[in-house]
């Protein structure tokens, strides 16, 4: 039995294909076991150890050329309704296969906006222009990234399902973290808690374990995308963590901040407040914002911008990203127009997309405050997947 | 405190790139967690999310340039001298180190016949040449691939060390197959045992667990690569399996051949041993044959010729590949001059590589015969860091 959900995409990149009148999209690939193209999780359920060629057209018919030694497994992944294997080159197989449809446009995953869409090395491209040098095709090749961007943005309700259930299991882990948390643990044992819910519940981390949960304690802390250190949660600290988990193919990815009570104290400072509170605003505010159409960094703007108005100093990065079968996902993001961004600001948001908005600022002397909800772009608006953050947790 | 074995390697592309006459490798990536350069296990120690570069000159510097937010993950990671953090953009902080340095050759990881040595993706590879248009680099550089195949392919005695531990574990395992085989239970049957008792251990598969392990019972199976089936084990199948384990970062990749007896059997039959007999003799002879500086396909085609001189069809796949970090490694591969396997057939061998032999026939009504050897390349030949098997295994 074929998995369903690569049918199902499969047959939306058909439809996506006929929408940007682009006659067939090749994922080109060679050794997966050590390099692998991001698209092949999606639209084929396998990978290859020699050239492939995973071929879709507007049609929706669906041709791999393969090794002959890996007929039999791509039969039964069953994916693909015409499966051609080859034993010394692919060469001449996919001549044939390319001249049957003989595409105007063919779609390759190669990106500089998106690593989405770019799963074709560079090796693997000088290899395919090669084989194919005796015909037309090298030049009708384009990008495929407007189809990835689209196909992987675009969820469908099975998709966004896999989601909320992905966050409803992270959430349950950030409640137990709340009850672990307190004054001599460091970042690490809040970490290895995580690492060992998530291992006893049969989960994966939805990125690198390294940093993955990344979790911070007080003010001196080194900023998102470190892993955590030997530092030990004091009185006084603002805590945060960063976390998803994988599960069932698809991934969560949230963010929390917690208020280390001192002595004598029973909610937070002021000013720990006034900042959490900002951040809350901004989500609010950004989340209003969003509707199909809108460009990516006009969201971005509006989180920023707030900020800081507040006197904060701004977020160096974006605003949210999307979120899938990866904890980055689909094309567009919502980040401001600084050129490591690429066009991806750029696009608009489209109705099935599922963003998170994760702003976050220093609060002086105590540390950073940020939360990371999910949100899924609808008609008219976005529905929040994620219950969000409306108070600091406090830590007693 | 960083990775001593990175260190180590770094080391060692140093004085690749003064032997090969190249002044500077440069490993260039971006969202490592959708897609990862190989190399970047081997010589960074982690991944990153916004361009990076990592540098790495014949005088043994190291420098990475990366995303402000990932500065202190590197430091803490350790493994680079220089780090050159930057906020919206790589290319002036990028230009500036390679000012400094003025490198003539600049190895990048693209490479038509190596998938190690081939990390850089074709968008990633345009960004970069857009970049530095400004400049005479691009005119610089070269293909990394000679550097990758030495660095991964001349094994130090600590990373053979790792193999033989992995390869140690594995068989272990091999022998609890032994006693686990019996009539009635199916591939799959035996692939779940084999992967219960490498979780149970801690282990990594060394490859993707469809077909990881592979076990074909009986004389209709679907032929390498392909992952189990339902198919049942009957008497007087011929079983074989191909199974890897990762351990401390370290593959096994090995081969075992049984035969399952009838009624009143109490050896194999005659033809299912000529069979067995001549995969053990091909490999004993191709193995006495691996000297330095012999080159790939010559060794495969000793083993080639000698199963078709037994009136066998030769086997759809090379004779043996390299193993490390992957279970595919480095890059000479005992291959056929086939088109599909690029140059690496015409590579020699050299000192301190690490490869299988793993020869395979058709035995006519029985099944496939196969062993899979790992053998470590010296001065004068061959040291076996697996233990042979020497003979077809019975279960009753």
């Amino acid at each position: 039995m074929p998995d369903q959900l690569i049918l199902e995409k499969q047959q939306q990149a058909a439809e996506i294909l006929k929408e940007k009148n682009i006659d067939m999209w090749m994922t080109f690939v060679r050794e997966t076991g050590n390099i692998k193209d991001p698209m092949l999780e999606m639209i084929v359920g396998t990978g290859a150890t020699w050239h492939s060629a995973f071929i879709i057209t507007k049609e929706g018919d669906t041709t791999a050329v393969v090794g002959s030694l890996e007929e039999a497994n791509m039969k039964s992944v069953g994916t693909f309704k015409n499966i051609v294997p080859y034993l010394k080159s692919v060469k001449d197989d996919l001549i044939k296969v390319l001249d049957k449809y003989n595409p105007n446009k063919i779609a390759l995953n190669f990106s500089r906006n998106s690593s989405m869409a770019d799963g074709l090395t560079h090796g693997v491209y000088l290899e395919l222009m090669d084989l194919l040098k005796d015909t037309d095709y090298p030049n009708r090749f384009v990008s495929s990234e407007e189809i990835v961007a689209a196909l992987r943005g675009r969820k469908s309700q099975k998709e966004v399902d896999f989601i909320k259930d992905a966050i409803k299991d992270t959430l349950v882990i950030f409640d137990e973290v709340t009850g672990f948390l307190e004054v001599g643990k460091s970042e690490k044992d809040v970490a290895d808690f995580v690492k060992s819910k998530v291992k006893e519940r049969g989960f994966e981390m939805a990125w690198d374990e390294e940093h993955c949960p990344a979790v911070f304690t007080g003010p001196d802390t080194a900023g998102a995308h470190s892993g955590p250190t030997d530092r030990k949660i004091e009185k006084g600290h603002v805590i945060n963590m960063d976390f998803g988990i994988k599960k069932n193919g698809y991934c969560s990815d949230l963010q929390r901040t917690w208020y280390v009570l001192k002595d004598g104290e029973t909610e937070a400072p002021a000013e720990v407040l006034k900042g959490f509170n900002v951040i809350k605003e901004a989500i609010i505010r950004s989340g209003k914002a969003m509707k199909p159409g809108k460009l990516a960094w006009e969201i971005d703007d509006i989180a920023r911008s707030y900020i800081v108005e507040n006197g904060y100093e701004e977020y160096p990065h974006g605003l949210g990203h999307q979120v899938g079968r990866v904890a980055h996902d689909g094309g567009a993001m919502m980040g401001p127009k600084w050129e490591r961004y690429g066009n991806l600001p750029y696009m608009p948001l489209e109705i099935g997309n599922v963003f998170t908005i994760e702003p976050r600022l220093p609060i002086k002397d105590f540390g950073i405050a940020t939360m990371e909800e999910i949100v899924w772009v609808k008609e008219d608006g976005v529905e929040y997947l994620s219950k969000p953050q409306t108070e600091i947790y406090l830590v007693k």
